[in-house]
């Protein structure tokens, strides 16, 4: 079963060609500045590949990216009839979706509905869909939703307690993104647990978006982001949690439009805006070592906001058997680690220092021994998710 | 020594007469309706009075609750000369006050500084200082603020993740209210712990206005309140905590200027919002009885959102060696209690069923004799702290 997943996004496409019977990935890579001019990314085996190219909109980089798979120098497969089955990531499900679905026009409809709620994302993954209907017809296409993992929240957890037909009329409440990666890794722990029941797990995503999500017994029951990814944790360039009062203040002081205030909040604030310099949490982690003072309270913000969903969480779980980072923060900054666990004893974690600062690739424990709760790192897999949903969805359809 | 305490809002008074020293109340009362009709229920002992007058203004408002305590029914002082001092409550004190201070024209000029914070109290709150430097020239005014507890907060905790020039421009970062409360109940709490040194206490204040603060040996280090109390938890008709994308859209669907969007927040959210009859938590845990299903749902959210936060601060204190309820529903909902504690067991919070339902009016602990963090149900006096305050600034003046 060869799978091809694909991510639009609106000047990008990442994919990756694989199997996900046997986890095996074939080839991967990113088309990006599309409609600008245009570059392509190409990985296959151990070989990289770079290719600039025109590519005025996702069709022409789709149909660079089947090339390139299938003739050439970075060629992986014969003919892209062997592809099976294609899998998009969609960023928005809303309500209307509570699992990956088949697309359809039925289904593609569905997801145009809740452009709204996802401006950017939705429509360049509808596009990607429809170019993909079109270059390879007789192929399904499958929709793996980002929220779908968290819509088994209770509804105390995803309500805000706004005037209630803000929900009935307009769907206005916490959806949570990132469910591939939660699902993957709250999945992996429990595998890791000697528990089987009962299963109390906190997963921390941190990369470039962050997100923590409780998990009991593989279901989602809250999570930081919301309506939009800009909710929750602090970020590289989103502010996560701001008061209601402090926006709307902003937004007087400055006389801000809706769109204005929103790419404040998104493009301007978190890491970045604190810093003022740089959004990667890697170049403030050296600006503190440096004595700049940002830098610091970047990094203290950060870690401070982990640390305190990691303790509400625990909390919504009564109780905590694992506690999970993934992302490229999470997976790589053992010093972020080590903030976020520091005095969290009395909750049952015990990171032991050693271990979380042995530098390693794999899924691994970095509690001590006598830590009653386990804390795991474990990198991420969002296409292995994608592409197994994709392979179920179409051999069960 | 004998004190005068107003609470001035934007059409209402409160007030009380007491002796901080011997921490004795003369008497107690409110006017309201100023600048519509007006009327003041005044108590003194054991009795009560209630008076229909014109109050076009703050003014004669003022002037009535001082006829009353000198003059008639209610008398309780021969005359105003016998009031040494006068505390008022101030709801923002911004960065410039680190305590409570003696009214000088300086500092009435600083507190309207503040006005853009807090545009419906700090007005009130200077209108009464003026009102009462014409009426009782000789008497000293003394302001205690709502925030001043708060200002030990580390900059990592009250700074908002937007861009660092908000906060040098606008004074944007969190401040936190209900302070006088929150030192109050921490305080007794303090008393009533064997335990003399790294005293962690989460301070739960929950009336009408709710807040959750974190207090560490004696100082407030966060609280759920941010820049305006429209953050942190859901109360009787304010949100809480919204995703800044929700704000956006919901202000998007229906073309809400700032102004609306803010009234719809702080004025028609919450529990009026979400169960759509009342702001009451007495009639929504009614209404959950009778089976209403947005009653439960507004229930289940209001303590949702509180064990959360008490999570989060378990954490950011690194351990708990106390929780304290306090405030209309802290002090008297044994339901929400139950609620907030049931699986909290982990963190050392063991809730003594029995001891939480005993109706009683002190302060009393009722967590199990095992429980290792104490639980404690504290009424709150913050007339007391505002009558202390100002008896020590003017002592010390």
């Amino acid at each position: 079963m060869l799978v091809f997943i694909l991510n639009a996004g609106s000047s990008s496409l990442k994919y990756q060609l694989m199997n996900p019977v046997i986890k095996k990935v074939f080839a991967s890579g990113i088309c990006e500045r599309i409609g600008i001019d245009g570059v392509l990314s190409h990985e296959f085996g151990d070989k990289k590949l770079k290719v600039d190219a025109n590519l005025p909109t996702h069709k022409e980089a789709i149909e660079l990216v089947l090339r390139t798979l299938t003739v050439g120098e970075g060629k992986v497969i014969d003919s892209i009839d062997n592809i099976q089955a294609i899998g998009h990531r969609v960023a928005h499900g809303g309500e209307s979706f509570k699992s990956s679905a088949l697309v359809t026009d039925k289904v593609i409809k569905e997801i145009e509905e809740l452009i709204p709620l996802a401006p950017l994302h939705n429509p360049a993954n509808v596009l990607g869909m429809k170019i993909c209907q079109e270059l390879m017809p007789k192929t399904p296409n499958v929709a793996v939703f980002d929220t779908v993992f968290h819509q088994t929240m209770p509804d105390y957890a995803y309500m805000y307690a706004l005037p209630y037909d803000q929900y009935e009329k307009y769907q206005i409440r916490k959806y949570g993104f990132h469910g591939t990666s939660h699902y993957y890794v709250s999945n992996e722990a429990r595998g890791m647990l000697d528990k089987k029941r009962n299963t109390r797990i906190v997963v921390c995503h941190l990369g470039n978006g962050s997100s923590v999500t409780a998990v009991l017994n593989g279901k989602s029951i809250d999570t930081s982001m919301g309506l939009t990814p800009v909710q929750g944790l602090m970020m590289g360039t989103r502010s996560g949690d701001v008061g209601a009062g402090a926006i709307q203040y902003m937004m007087k002081q400055e006389n801000l439009t809706i769109d204005e205030i929103s790419e404040l909040m998104n493009k301007k604030s978190g890491i970045l805006g604190i810093s003022g310099k740089t959004s990667d949490l890697r170049e403030v982690l050296d600006g503190m070592q440096e004595g700049d003072d940002r830098c610091r309270l970047a990094v203290d913000m950060v870690a401070y906001n982990i640390k305190k969903y990691v303790g509400s969480y625990v909390a919504a779980l009564d109780g905590i058997d694992a506690l999970c980072f993934t992302g490229g923060i999470g997976e790589n900054s053992a010093l972020i680690r080590e903030i976020v666990c520091t005095g969290l004893d009395g909750m049952g974690l015990v990171l032991d220092p050693i271990k979380n600062n042995r530098k390693r690739n794999d899924s691994r424990d970095i509690a001590t021994n006598s830590s009653s709760a386990r804390i795991f790192v474990i990198p991420t897999n969002e296409e292995y998710v994608i592409a197994n949903d994709t392979y179920e969805v179409v051999t069960k359809s």
